[in-house]
């Protein structure tokens, strides 16, 4: 057996209060979420400085760098140092890194936010990508079952709900919530859950992906990576997203809060319960 | 007189049709926002990849290129060309760009989205900006006048209300709209707003900034490249653009719609008419 992954467990205040003027001119504070930089170095070569709302460092590095393909597995690190001191994450690898430069090297802006970064080719790994079969009962997904995922993700206490302006990202088996993290930037939560689940060894097959910002292409990608057949969305869809998730068979529920939604793509997968029509 | 920059007029389709089901079981069909890759070549040589919506790639390219201070005006550009059946943008510069490898190797994540990029040392540059002054009557805002420009945008018809997902940028002279620009991703936005201002040699000084995203540092950094000494949001404000703005003396505005506001920095620069307060 390997020896276990180390982490730090560097995660730090997620609001700031600051003093504003309102409409009434009135003086009051208000709590806005906390960004922080972080610097992720690898076997001591700087990577890339992330954006941070800083809730687990940890898991983002090691999100980041699975989801960047830059390791393979959990196992290829050793540890992950996080001193918010000097505002640096410190990656320690068993082996190294192999063709680091050649893999950094290409930058292709890929995001709904429209210059977010991947290194390498995702998009030529995508045809390598596969999902579990739609008649599989656990990936698939209940009108019902979309509705008590969203109750969860209601009733949820959140930084968004104190601060605003942060986006939210969560991980079901079902109705259950396993784990639920948020961040400034989107792709940092779903990066986040990518090392949660690298960590604990959680595969995606039977998963729920939900998130509160677009579906993008990225989005899709890094759901489709993560080997998770299905994706809710309190917000909309871009045609890229749109495009990838027919072309993988990922099925995509946007604009979806209490009981409304739009099921964009992969309907296969979805069991409908239609609500009853009212009398217009 | 220097020769006129030669741009092309290649934008695209803004919007397509797809084919979803709702609550109610009902197949319909629903307009999402385009989104295509556009990879920029500088004098044959590849720079990156934007996803775009494709309303104005040319200015996208330039503002781009402004922002990211990879060209210092608009003079050092001889022609951006878009050919959407290559998915690219050839940009020929007048006399090449020095130090482009220099210039372009340094990769800084400083996007509340959390992942975008920024080439070279924008935060070094910081103290070079200088905003107006603040008793500079073009470089303040009035309550009345925020209420106007709110409700000039309100009123705007735009790709966000036929099909979401994007982001929407504007300029105002005061209570006047001088261009508006929507993309899938906001620094898109802001960057085609930079392109605009740049080819028609218009300051920024005067000038007021709108965008639906959020108040981020990148939004913060660009808008003081671009000069603009107040921004006006719909959405809210990162810890990162609330510091930068306050020591740039940046007037922001965010969560503003309607009759609604939080003034978080930049104080000096409003003058503030308060709405009366109703009876409790």
């Amino acid at each position: 057996m390997k020896p276990a992954l180390r982490l730090t467990q560097a995660s730090a205040p997620l609001t700031q209060q600051v003093t504003v003027r309102d409409e009434f001119g009135d003086e009051r504070s208000v709590a806005i979420p906390a960004e922080r930089a972080l610097t992720v170095f690898v076997d001591n070569r700087e990577l890339v400085t992330l954006m941070t709302l800083g809730a687990a460092p940890e898991l983002l590095v090691l999100g980041y760098l699975l989801n960047q393909r830059l390791v393979e597995s959990v196992d290829d690190i050793d540890s992950i140092t996080v001193d918010w001191d000097v505002s640096a994450a410190a990656v320690k690898t068993r082996a190294g890194i192999e063709r680091f430069d050649e893999k950094t090297a290409k930058r292709v802006v890929t995001t709904g936010c429209g210059q977010g970064t991947v290194f390498g080719d995702l998009m030529g790994e995508l045809d390598t990508l596969r999902l579990p079969p739609v008649d599989e009962p656990t990936a698939r997904l209940s009108q019902s079952t979309l509705y008590a995922l969203l109750n969860v993700m209601r009733l949820r206490d959140s930084t968004y709900k104190s601060a605003g302006s942060v986006h939210g990202c969560a991980l079901f088996r079902q109705g259950e919530l396993l784990t639920f993290v948020e961040d400034v930037g989107r792709h940092n939560a779903i990066d986040t859950i990518a090392g949660w689940m690298g960590l604990h060894g959680v595969s995606g097959a039977d998963k729920i992906f939900y998130t509160t910002g677009r579906l993008t292409s990225e989005m899709v990608i890094k759901s489709a990576q993560m080997g998770v057949p299905v994706i809710v969305s309190r917000s909309g869809i871009t045609q890229m997203g749109h495009e990838l998730a027919t072309r993988l068979g990922l099925c995509l529920f946007g604009r979806a809060s209490n009981r409304h939604f739009i099921c964009y793509s992969g309907f296969a997968r979805f069991d409908a319960e239609p609500e009853p029509k009212r009398p217009v």
